[in-house]
C-alpha cells in the first residue's frame, strides 16, 4: 500500500516529545525523536546504516545520537559526524532527517519532499487562537485498522445513528439525507436533523429538554485530519445554517496518523464555544467521547480484519456513501501525482518523443 | 486447499444455537447463525457486503439483521429489505444465505450448490431413534490440524494400540491384520482381536475379567462423518461377526466440521446397547473418551506442524494405511467432479469442438 | 537461507542429553537425540516418514525408538526394524541419522555429508586439558537472530566500548584501531589498549588499579566457534604480544548453533591461567558475562527485527567491519563449495563438452 507522502502528519501532541531517544512510526517508518538544547524536535530515521541498530537505543551525545552498536554518530540534521575507528566521513553515512514544526501544541512531521515543506500548509483554525472557543486535548485512540476506513468514518454522518445510539446519535436521524460537497482541500458530509429529541450528549452538556435542531458537519481535510462540527439549538428557534454560533457549537478534531497499513492512532481533541472555563466540562465530554469512539474502533478493527480476509465479491457501495468516495478519490490522485511527478523528475527520462 | 462443499456438515449442536446472533466458521466462511421466531435455524454470510461488518455485531430486528454499523438490514434468506438514506434495494445488496436442517439434536449446513441440498441425504442410523439403544451427546474437540488427518484417524484401527494404550487398544492388537471395504458412501476398516485380554475400557464398562472376542469395525462416510462400532464379548462364546449385537456393543460417532485448513472441530457422541438408562455409565464413557480422544489431539497437533514445515522427502504409506487412501482417493474424485461440473455448467464453453 | 552443511556444530553440552528422547533443532531441522545403553549418543530425523510424528513423542523400545502412533520402529542409525501389520520393511522406511561425537563435555554433531564426517576436525584447544588452566562451561544463550551477526559480534572488538561500558570495555578503547588478519581456518581481530584505566572486569578480578595494557583477539572459527583472548597486565611491565600468558589471560569460549535462520543459541564456557580452584571466581565471571551477553542479546535482536523490514538502502560497511566482512565471505565461500559439490557429484551430468 501506497501513502500520500507529500503532507503534514501528526507525529505526536507536544509533550510525547521531550529530551529522551523516542520512537515513533509514521506510514510504515521509524522514526526517532526527540527535542535539542533548543527546544526544538529533531526527527531522524531509526536505523543506523551501519548494522541496522535502531538510533533511539543509541545515546544522546550534546544534540546528536551515538549509535549503541559502534558508536556513529549523527547530527540532528542526519549528517554522519564521527565514526570511531576511522577518520574519513563518507557521504553514504547518514540517516534520513525529517521536516518537523509544531503548531497548536502538536508536532507536524513532513514525509515527503524536504523542497514541498511548507508549514503553512498545515491544517489551521482560527478558533484556536480565539478566546471566545475553549481548546482541549483529549487523548490518542490506536486502532488496529487502516487509516483510510479511521478517516472515511469520520466523513460519515449516517453511521452515527447506528454505532453510537447512546451518545452522538438517536434513531430519529437514521434516514435523513446527507448533504456532500467540497470546500478546498476539505470534503463535506452533512445534514441537519431538525426538531427532534436530543442525543444524549446534548441532554447532558446542553441540559436541552425539548426538541432542537440539530446539525452534524463532517470535514475531512486530506489525508488525515478531521473536523466534526456539531451541535444544536433549540428547535423553535428554527436557526439558520450560517448562524450555528448561537448554538451550543463543539468542534471535535481528529488528527489520524497512519502508522502502518493496518494499525492507526488517532489523536483527537475539541473546541467548544460554551462552558469556556469549565474543566469539568472537558472532562466529562471526553468521557463521552471515549465511549463513542470505543464504539468506533471495535467497529473499524472488526472490518479490518474481513478485509485481511480473502473475497468473493467487491464491496457495495450506497448513497450515504458519497463523502468516503470523493475522499478515497482524492487520496488515490494525490498518491498518483507523486508517482508521477517521481518519474518526471527523474534525471534520465526512460523514453523521449521527437516529433 | 479445497474442500468439497455439496455436503451436509455439522454446523453445531442444536445447543449450541438460540435467538443470539452467533458466529460459526466453516470451510474458511464465516457464517451467522440464529433462530428465527418460528424456532428454525438461519445461516447467512456473517459479512455485511457494503463495509464488510461482521452481521453478527448487528442487531435483530425481528427475524432480520440490521447491520451495526450503516444499518443495512437483511432478512433470513440473505435478502436486503432496507438501506438507511436511500429507498431503491440494488439486487446486490444481499448475503449468502445457507440451507439448513436439524436432525437428532443437529445443525447440519449445506455449503455447496442450494439446488443440490437434499436433506435426505444427511447422515442417518436407525439406532437414532430405537429405544433398545441409549445415545448421549458428548463434547466438541478442537483440533490444531486438517479436517483429512482426523478422519482418517478414525479410519485406522491400527492406531489404537499405540496410541491409547490405557483406555481403547493394548498390544495385543498390534499385529492383527486390518480388513478394509467399502460400502456405499462408506469405507469400513475392520479387524477382530479374537481371545485377547480385554482393554481397559471393557474392563470398566462392561466387568469383563476373562478373555474376549474385541471388535472393531470404522465406518468413514465422506467427507466428514465417522462412525466406530466396537465392543467385544466372551472368547468362550466365539460370537459370528454378523451378531454382534449380542455383545456389548457401542457406536462412538465423530461429525467432524473442517474449520479452517489447519483447525477442525470433531463433535462426538455415542450410542450403546447396554446400560441405556443409566447416566453415570454415559458420564464414565465421556471421561474414557475424553483422555482417549485428548491422545489423538496431542498426535494430530503434532502432525500438523511437521506438515506445515518443509519436506526433502514424499510420506510413505504401509499396509495399514489402506482405509485412509481410499478415503483421500475419495475425497479428491469429489472436490474434482464439483471442479468439473462448475466448468460444465459454465454458459460460455471455452472450446467447442466440431467433428 | 543456506547453511555450512559439512561443519561440526556443538548439539548441546553433554549434559543436556540423556536416555530420554529429547527434540533439538539444528540447522532448521529438527533431530531427537538420547544416549543409548552403551552411553553414546544417537541422533535421528525427528519425523516418522509415515505420518510424520515426531519420533520424540514415541518410546524407547531398548536403543531403538517406536513412533507413538502406528508403532513403526527404528533402531539407532535411522534403519525401520518393524512395522506392525505387515512383514516386509521396504528400503524407503527409514530417517536420516546424524553422526555424533562427544568432546570436552561437548556433543558435536555434522549435518551435511556422512562420508566427509572426520572427528579430528572438531574445534580443538590444548588448555582443555592443561592443568595450567582452569575450565569452566557456563550457560546457552539464546537469541532472536540470526547467527551470522551473533557470529561477527564475536569477532568485533569495536562494539565492546559501546555496548559493554561498564564490564568488557570502556571508552579509552574507542578509537584504537583494530587489526585483522587470518589463521588458517581462523579470523583474527585484535587490539592492544596501551596503558589505560582497567575495565571493571579486570578491576574485579585482577584487582588492578593503575594503568594496564590490555588486549583483545578474537579468533572466529568459521562456521561458528569464537575465541575471544583477552586479558591484561601492568602498564608498567610493557609485555610483548606473544607473552600474554604472563598476564591475567581469559579465553571466553562462543559456540553457536544456527537453531533456525532467525534463532541462535550461543553455549559459551570459558579457561583462564588465574585463580584455578577458585569456584567463586568462576561464578562470579559468569555473572559479568551474562550482563554483557544479555547487552549483545539487545542490540543483535533488534538489529533482527530491523533485518526482517523493508529497506530502501544496502548498509554500509566501515573500517571496524573487515573481521566481519572477511567471515561472511568466508560462509558464502564453503556454502558455494557445498552447493558446487553437490552439482559435481550429480551422477547425470546436465551438459558435457566434447573439444
Amino acid at each position: 500500500m501506497e501513502f500520500v507522502r507529500n503532507a503534514w502528519y501528526v507525529a505526536g501532541w507536544s509533550s510525547e516529545i521531550d529530551e529522551e531517544l523516542r520512537r515513533f512510526t509514521i506510514l510504515g517508518e521509524h522514526i526517532v525523536m526527540y527535542r535539542t538544547s533548543d527546544g526544538s524536535v529533531a526527527a531522524l530515521e531509526d536505523r543506523c546504516p551501519h548494522r541496522l541498530l535502531p538510533l533511539s537505543r543509541g545515546k544522546r551525545i550534546g544534540d546528536d545520537i551515538q549509535c549503541g552498536y559502534h558508536g556513529m554518530t549523527f547530527d540532528c540534521s542526519g549528517k554522519c559526524v564521527r565514526i570511531p575507528g576511522q577518520s574519513n566521513l563518507p557521504a553514504s553515512a547518514y540517516v534520513e532527517a525529517f521536516p518537523v514544526h509544531e503548531r497548536y501544541d502538536i508536532v507536524w512531521i513532513w514525509m515527503g519532499d524536504r523542497d514541498k515543506a511548507d508549514p503553512d500548509e498545515i491544517f489551521d483554525m482560527p478558533e484556536f487562537d480565539d478566546p471566545a472557543w475553549a481548546v482541549h486535548q483529549g487523548d490518542a485512540l490506536h486502532l488496529q485498522s487502516n487509516y483510510l476506513n479511521v478517516a472515511e468514518n469520520l466523513v460519515d454522518p449516517a453511521h452515527v445513528s447506528f454505532v453510537h445510539p447512546t451518545t452522538l446519535g438517536n434513531a430519529s436521524s437514521e434516514n435523513v439525507p446527507v448533504h456532500v460537497s467540497t470546500e478546498g482541500k476539505a470534503i463535506v458530509a452533512w445534514r441537519w436533523i431538525r426538531d427532534s429529541e436530543p442525543i444524549g450528549f446534548f441532554k447532558t452538556f446542553g441540559r436541552f429538554t425539548e426538541n432542537v435542531d440539530r446539525w452534524h458537519y463532517y470535514y475531512l481535510h486530506t489525508p488525515c485530519t478531521a473536523v466534526i462540527d456539531f451541535g444544536c439549538a433549540p428547535a423553535k428557534d428554527n436557526i439558520a445554517e450560517e448562524d450555528r454560533n448561537d448554538g451550543n457549537r463543539i468542534f471535535a478534531l481528529h488528527f489520524i496518523t497512519p502508522v502502518t497499513e493496518s494499525y492507526s492512532i488517532d489523536r483527537w481533541m475539541h473546541i467548544r464555544n460554551t462552558a469556556i472555563d469549565d474543566e469539568t466540562a472537558s472532562e466529562s465530554m471526553d468521557a463521552m467521547f471515549r465511549i463513542a469512539f470505543q464504539e468506533d474502533k471495535d467497529v473499524l478493527e472488526a472490518i479490518q480484519r474481513e478485509e485481511d480476509r480473502p473475497s468473493k465479491r467487491r464491496p457495495i457501495r450506497i448513497a450515504i456513501d458519497k463523502g468516503p468516495m470523493v475522499y478515497r478519490k482524492r487520496i488515490n490522485e494525490m498518491i498518483e501525482r507523486e508517482r508521477t511527478q517521481d518519474l518526471a523528475s527523474s534525471p534520465t527520462p526512460a523514453f523521449v518523443y521527437h516529433d
